[in-house]
């Protein structure tokens, strides 16, 4: 690997070698999100899946068809179901969340109304899989109808175990699968799947999803904290602002003492924030190693994602998947 | 046909005649809507479920699969997905017209949350998905994608369309299409084609469920104006007031002269409604025999379901179905 390509982002090396494939992913999406009948459903869709997202859960999924060896048309398809399945749990988690921003633009709910998010939604939900019908694949319907139901779950799970200092690390697990790795896992599996690969493939692509999945949240969840080094444009403290019992906040829970704790309930469970709260729960963080211990932690899976690739072709494209799980953490490295 | 038999309503018989079977699709549903994790899912669930909805559409399922000679036992599976679609579709709905009451009890948004039932809506599509690959049939995975995709469409479709004085009745039939008979529809092919029943039987099967699911609407929007006959406990002037445009307002306006047209626009597209507008909104209506024309129009709907049945084989199912369909408009005959 010569320099050049070493100071390029993994993703745009992956984006790159892809480029064929993915011209064609786009142009599927852009057929199957039109309507004949309400023009409202390709504007909203075209409001999200054009304002510049990495696409990064469809490149998956055509990077490990390739990486298998597939040569058939299908990859594209699976490629475009991701894409809407993601594009779905964003327009009914931005109704959840009540969020006014996404991707640096107005979110759906805001420009039209929670109406169209839930029904443009549910849209692209069925369309996703008229789209895996036409693969005439029932293990890759399997798969991403299973995905479907984890990322339900694990919201619904969220909301529930919000707010709620009894949530554990098993917990939090849960629901950033749900939130995150189920998409991930299933975008490589099934680009495995669809090119009959053999099960120790299969497997191994399942794993590297899950676990860059796994990896990509836990760094997301400390940089909302400032990480371990510079901010990154991000706004600290967002999670804690709202209530959000992710990885940091557990850790520091589990090894706090009676007035910590107190200091906890007041400030996530009863939501009583007041000003110099931020900074205490950052000193507490510290004080326990709760943010040292999360950066740990996301690296190990990073490199549990790495360590899944082993039992791949050493091609080029497993290289850039292996870039990718090095580069998800490198902001908290 | 004993004179008892006669008296019963067709839906008691049909429940009766496949009792057993709805015992099975029962249990799947109860098995299939729980949660390991995330216990907010079954309640949520449970309290739409188990209030005392008809089964008309799991029922339609297995009676089309049943008279199509079906022996095995993914018609059950297929039943049970199409009353999670339809429970699905109920929780987004409340949620998109911000109700309060369904079956006589609170919504679920009312009780929970929005959050709540958009999420377990979504969990509840992805079970029904999930369901469907257990028969390892494509063609009713397909079937049952395209109408979820009809459903959506159709309910944004309503939600632009409402309110606008040029919706016509072809817009109409789109809307009620997906509303209602697009799910009807798909209820009845697939328990044909898990049958493997001959083309012409399933084609038919089609027709029947589509016609009696728009015959049941149009019954309905007409009803909503007190019908022809007495009141059944509804409220009149629900969609007045929530300026639906149903057929009975669409026939009317497209017979009115300036001043009624104006009239028109004010309480629908204007939403300005005064005291004595409902009276004289029905007035407009038998004045241009616009209750009474769809009164005609539902009739022949129903007459049409009966008609599609001829092809299926005669069997006690099949008179149930017919009498199905005489029972969805009797209460406007």
């Amino acid at each position: 690997m010569s320099l050049d390509e070493k100071a390029t982002k993994p993703h745009d090396r992956l984006a790159e070698a892809l480029a064929a494939d993915m011209d064609q992913v786009n142009a599927l999406i852009r057929e199957r999100m039109a309507s004949e009948h309400a023009p409202r459903i390709p504007e909203v869709t075209a409001h999200l899946i054009e304002a510049g997202g990495k696409r990064l859960r469809p490149m998956l999924t055509l990077a490990a068809a390739r990486l298998c060896g597939y040569a058939g048309p299908y990859h594209v398809h699976l490629a475009a179901t991701v894409e809407f399945i993601h594009t779905a749990t964003l327009l009914h988690d931005d109704v959840v969340d009540e969020s006014t921003q996404r991707r640096g633009r107005p979110t759906a709910n805001l420009l039209w109304d929670n109406k169209s998010s839930v029904l443009v939604g549910d849209y692209l939900l069925a369309r996703a899989f008229q789209l895996m019908t036409d693969t005439d694949n029932m293990r890759v319907l399997n798969i991403l109808s299973n995905a479907s139901a984890v990322i339900a779950e694990g919201e619904v799970l969220q909301l529930t175990a919000a707010q709620d200092l009894r949530t554990d690390e098993s917990i939090y697990l849960q629901v950033i699968r749900g939130k995150t790795a189920a998409l991930f896992s299933a975008a490589t599996e099934v680009g495995a799947v669809i090119a009959a690969a053999p099960e120790d493939q299969v497997k191994a692509l399942y794993d590297y999803g899950d676990s860059l999945g796994i990896a990509f949240q836990m760094a997301d969840d400390l940089l909302d904290y400032g990480g371990s080094t510079v901010s990154i444009g991000k706004n600290v403290g967002d999670d804690f602002r709202e209530r959000k019992l992710t990885l940091p906040v557990i850790k520091a829970v589990a090894k706090a003492d009676a007035e910590e704790r107190a200091f906890w309930s007041r400030v996530i469970e009863q939501g009583d924030q007041r000003d110099g709260d931020l900074d205490h729960a950052l000193e507490l963080m510290h004080r326990h190693g709760a943010l040292e211990a999360t950066r740990a932690e996301a690296l190990g899976w990073s490199e549990r994602a790495r360590h899944a690739l082993r039992l791949l072709p050493d091609q080029p494209l497993r290289g850039m998947l292996a870039d990718l799980a090095d580069y998800v953490v490198e902001r908290v490295r």
